[in-house]
Order: C-alpha cells, then sequence, then structure tokens
C-alpha cells in the first residue's frame, strides 16, 4: 500500500543486493518512517522478538527469510554440507523460538525448511530459501486480494441498506499491510471498498499495551486517505451501543478448525460487544493461520505473556523523539497477556482467500477440503 | 485511607483555617503525592475540570465545598444580601458547568443551595454551606463504610467454595477512596475484607484513557498492602476466560432507578466479560448516585465527550516529570467518550449504604422506599 504516495510492502528484498532483506520499522512508527535492513538470521529474530516487525502473516515471511538469511551466513561459516545443514537448523530454532502464539510463524519457517531440503547441493539450497520466501509472500498477497474481495461482498450487503450514508468498521489492533505483506487482512475488505469508491469510516481501537490500532492501522488508513477516527479500547463498546459500527472485521494470529479465533487481546471484549449489539462480527485470515490440529482454542493455544513493563510504560513521542512513560506506581506489579481467544459463537464467519465460511468446522472443511 | 502510612481523607478542611479547603493532586498520582489548596470557587471549578479531584462521589461533595468558597468570596465582594445570593448563585452555576454525567454534582450542589436558602443571614449562609459540606463529607464516608460492609457478604459467600485461595476480584477505573472521601465505593469491600483478614487479589483494569486504574487505584491498594496486578482494559476478559476472576466490583457515576449503570468508559465490555464467564458483577455505590428521574440509562444519560487529545496523548513519568506523550499520528482523528451505560441485564446487584438490591426498580425502590 501507499507510505507518502509510494508503494511499498512490509519486507523486500533490497534492489540490486539479494544478500539484504528491507522492512519498515513498525516500532518508530507512527511517529518515524525508517527502513531496516536485515542482513543475519540474528537481525531477523531480534526485529521479531523487538516488534520491529510484527503480524502473524509478516512473521511467517520473515522467518522464511530469515532462513534464507541463515543459508547465507552458513555457506560463509561452515566449510561441509553437514554443517552447513546443522549450522541452518540451529538458526531456525532460533527463529522457532521468537513468538509462541502465531502459527504462521512454525508454518513459514517448515515451509522453507522442507524446501532446501529437497536440493542436495548448498547453492541449491540458498536458491530453493529465496524462492521460497519470495512465494511466501506472493501467495500471502493473493490471499489478501482474495480477502479483501471476498470481504467486499459483506460491505456491498450493508451498503444495500445504507445507501447514502458511510459504513462504519471497527477494527482491533493492525491486521493492516504491515502485519502482513500488502493489503492486510482485516484492511482488505476496507481497501478493496475505499478503492470501489465506497464511503468507509474505521473505528481503530488504540490496543493496548502495544497500541497497533493507534499507531499503526490508523497510519495505514492515514497514507491511503481513509476516513478513520481512534477510540480507546472501552470505547468500543460505548459506539456499538451507540449505533455507530456496521461490521466488525478483525484478523488473527491462529484460529482452530473449529473457528475459535485467537488474536489480539481484547478482540474477546469486542466480540462480546458485537454480539451483544448484534453487529456482524468477522475474522479476516488466510488459511495459513488455521491450525488444523487444534479444536478448543481456550484450552490448546499457547498465550503469550509479554514483559510486563509493556503495560507500566508506553512509547509515545515527547520532543520529537520516542521516550517510554511511566504509566503506574513504581512497585505495583502487572501483567500482559498478549492475545485472548474468541470463541467461535461469537464469530458470525471467516473471510478467508478461498472465500467466507461459518466459524465451525463443517463450513471451514468445506472451503479447505484438502485439510 | 492510609498514605505513607498516614490517614488521609480525599478532600478536607486545612487544620487551622477554614477558608480553606484541601485536597490531593490526583493529576499528579502516581507519581507525585501533592496537596492543593482551593481556595475560592474557581479553584473547584479548575480542580473538576482539570480532574485534580474526580469521581462522582468526591466531585458531590467538592462542588459543597465550592459553594462554601463561593459564599466567603460573596461575603468579600458584595454589599447586600440580594448581591451575595446573586454571586454565590452564579458561581453554582459555574460548578453545575463543570461536568455533565455524574448527578452527585447537581445533588451537592442543590443540597448546599438549600441548605445555605433556609437561613436569612449571610453569616448564617456562610456557616450552613460550611456545615452542609462537612456533613456530606461524613455522610460520604459513612455510606461508603457500609457499602463495604454489605459488599464483605459477598466475599465471604465466595470464601466458603475457595476458603484457602486468594479471592480475586476485578474492578476497573477507580471508585477508591479518592473517587470518594474514604474507604471508596467499589473498593470498599476490598478494604474491609483485608482489613477482616481475607486473602484478596485485585486485577486492576488500567482504565485509558485516563488510566486511573493504573495510577489511582492502583497506588490505593498499594499504600493499603494489598495484593493486586495491573492489567490492560483489554486483559480483563481473558482473566476471565481463564478462570481467574471471582468477583467484579465497580463503581458508578449515576445509575438509572431501573438499575442501568454508568460508570467510566469500558465498564460494559468488562461487564458482558462477566456475562459470559458467569462472574457475580456488582456495582457499588451510594444512593446519591441515582437518579430517580431515570429509566433507561442508554437513552437517558448523556455522556461525556471530552477532548481527544486524552487519547491521542498519554500523560506518564519521563525523567521525575510528568509529560506528555503523543500515541498516534499527528492527523488522525479521535473520539473520547468518558462512559458507558451497563444494562441492568448484565447487573448481578447493586451494592447501596442500605444493603445490596437487585438491579431492577422493584428491588432498589424496596431498599429506598422513600424514594
Amino acid at each position: 500500500m501507499l507510505v507518502n504516495g509510494k508503494h511499498y510492502r512490509s519486507i523486500w528484498v533490497k534492489e540490486n543486493d539479494k544478500s539484504i532483506i528491507q522492512t519498515i520499522d513498525q516500532a518508530r512508527l507512527p511517529h518515524f518512517f525508517e527502513i531496516v535492513d536485515l542482513k543475519t538470521p540474528n537481525d531477523v529474530v531480534f526485529a521479531i522478538k523487538n516488534m520491529t516487525l510484527r503480524g502473524a502473516p509478516l512473521i511467517g515471511v520473515a522467518v522464511s527469510y530469515g532462513i534464507y538469511l541463515a543459508t547465507l551466513e552458513a555457506e560463509s561459516k561452515t566449510n561441509d554440507i553437514k554443517s552447513f545443514k546443522k549450522y541452518v537448523k540451529s538458526k531456525a530454532n532460533d527463529l522457532k523460538a521468537t513468538r509462541p502464539t502465531a502459527v504462521n510463524l512454525f508454518w513459514g519457517i517448515d515451509k522453507t525448511m522442507n524446501a532446501i531440503s529437497k536440493c542436495d547441493t548448498i547453492e541449491d539450497k540458498i536458491e530453493a530459501a529465496f524462492n521460497c520466501a519470495n512465494e511466501l509472500a506472493n501467495e500471502d498477497i493473493e490471499s489478501c486480494k482474495k480477502i479483501g474481495e471476498y470481504g467486499l461482498e459483506i460491505i456491498e450487503d450493508i451498503k444495500i441498506s445504507k445507501p447514502d450514508s458511510a459504513i462504519n468498521i471497527l477494527t482491533h489492533c493492525n491486521a493492516g499491510w504491515l502485519a502482513c505483506i500488502d493489503y492486510g487482512t482485516a484492511t482488505s475488505p476496507i481497501y478493496t471498498a475505499h478503492e470501489n469508491g465506497f464511503n468507509i469510516h474505521v473505528w481503530v481501537e488504540e490496543t493496548r499495551p502495544r497500541n497497533q490500532g493507534a499507531s499503526l492501522t490508523a497510519w495505514e488508513l492515514g497514507q491511503s486517505g481513509i476516513s478513520h477516527t481512534i477510540i480507546t479500547d472501552n470505547a468500543g463498546g460505548y459506539v456499538m451501543q451507540k449505533g455507530l459500527v456496521d461490521l466488525v472485521i478483525i484478523g488473527s494470529d491462529r484460529t482452530t478448525r473449529t473457528g475459535d479465533v485467537c488474536n489480539k487481546i481484547g478482540t474477546y471484549k469486542t466480540a462480546l460487544a458485537a454480539k451483544d449489539n448484534e453487529i456482524p462480527f468477522y475474522a479476516a485470515l488466510p488459511s495459513s493461520s488455521i491450525d488444523w490440529n487444534l479444536k478448543d482454542g481456550i484450552k490448546e493455544i499457547p498465550i503469550e505473556e509479554r514483559n510486563a513493563k509493556e503495560v507500566k510504560y508506553i512509547k509515545g513521542k515527547y520532543k520529537n523523539e520516542i521516550v517510554d512513560v511511566l504509566l503506574t506506581p513504581d512497585n505495583s506489579p502487572a501483567r500482559n497477556f498478549s492475545f485472548d481467544i474468541t470463541p467461535s459463537r461469537l464469530v458470525t464467519g471467516i473471510i478467508t482467500e478461498r472465500g467466507i465460511c461459518k466459524a465451525n468446522e463443517d463450513s471451514i472443511r468445506e472451503t479447505f477440503p484438502e485439510k
């Protein structure tokens, strides 16, 4: 999507130097737009842990590039194919250990490791990793585009009942193009509708503790010229109560085959408010986010608990610098649960690259019969 | 309650100088504990608008002291009883215009204006205002103590089913002693249980945008040595999902005679999560917060919309100063709805100074038959 009028992806191979992967430093947004070089697998590990890059689909592609960078590094640091393989595997394990919740992380690593395992020479393995990462990136973009097209149908239906006024869509966190490669998941129907001339207004829940809604989604929408309003997470229920929301679309870090949706902390409360106000609540996600092994999201999906400092302190711009300010008593404890589970009973439907399914195993399996 | 081991109220008459009212600057908490002098009715107006003091019951008492200060000012600035009355009335109107949602504000002003209207001389009017404010303060403390005693019964019931482990209570915003005069409303059962040797742990929802939970409730609980953990508002649903909450108690800025509870923005989402997880959800409030004229909270209670800057910026401590940091893109719009309505169907009960009632008109009227 656009940044200052120029088209960007969230991750790409540097022009004229395919040993360097580039990404946008999302920890510096919305205040500063800066591009970061990823030269080693450790750079990718650091970027994921530090949330320079985040978002389940982007993480899935980033780790694939991370393995590609590991093959380059292994080539320069090892002398034979056995130690090359061992080196790459150890880096793959480092990449696997960055975040526990997003299924795309494991999926991206497995796909790439599988691709290189089929090659015999180091040269071929490097090329296979590079191609795999590029393919995953392109596939993600195609998925997101498709999600946008299917999601547009929902927006078109809403438009029938209010042809002359703005359609109000609420979203939580950032399941935008920054979280993916382009278009985004939850935002893709929004961008698609906007491109098709629909009058869209987006309520952006700020999404504490890391405020990806207020900092990333609002920035994305602003760059694309889409009308939006930032509210606190607390206010999401109020705007629904007041009839100011027509549709909720959120993303997902992992979805069970039964339609339980794991997403950024607070999604569950937002889903409850949507249900209580009879507002359609959709999760938009590429099928790579579906964990076919899982049946019960609340019991089975591990929820990352991040550093309590992310609750006690918040990052913001002060005198043209990004600083951390303390919000709480110095010695009060805090806990920082990063995701929650929205049970399928609260989910109106799941927008995938293959169409919209109901949030239940039959409907999901019908859409993906090969699984 | 205690601050650094010494007992404080949230507002009091200065020792040895009854022309000065003192309060704690809540906008500086939890980072700095500072006492502010209120010398004129305009000081009170400013303190309320600026949230130096906040909380429905405290506002009710503060405006009463504000009218007392208006009588002192009127005495020095006017020459006859007619202009004295006019002066006080005009200051009463200024005080009324500070915040639109808390019914205690109007109640405190009306009580005090009524008290002084019964006196003939300026001297008597001043004394009546002074006495009225002190009485309202003392009545509030008595109410809060009673709320604590009735609320304790709920906690005692929970203890029966888990005698050996901590009782986990979740609260939103600050309905603590800082919001009242002492004890608090939602916190009063907590303090009472703690004083009675119960093992209590409090989940404190931070309560964006002004973070009264993280800054005030956490500070209060810490000063009283009560175990607590700060979480984002978003995480409230998660801890309930995980079975980590036994009871939710919140305060109220205005409650209809039918039991719809207006409270800090986000309470509605928290109530939905409590309902979804079958966790008892109680509103603790003095009957002065009940608006007997209102039947439908969502339709009838005016919701204050405050400056969007409170969403776009947040206050925190940086290098030993309190600064405002920008959280959002500079040019993204935001809106700042301050309260929401929790419909009575989500409220297990209402803890008042006269006992616990169900959240419906019959039960509330039964508890307050004189209304």
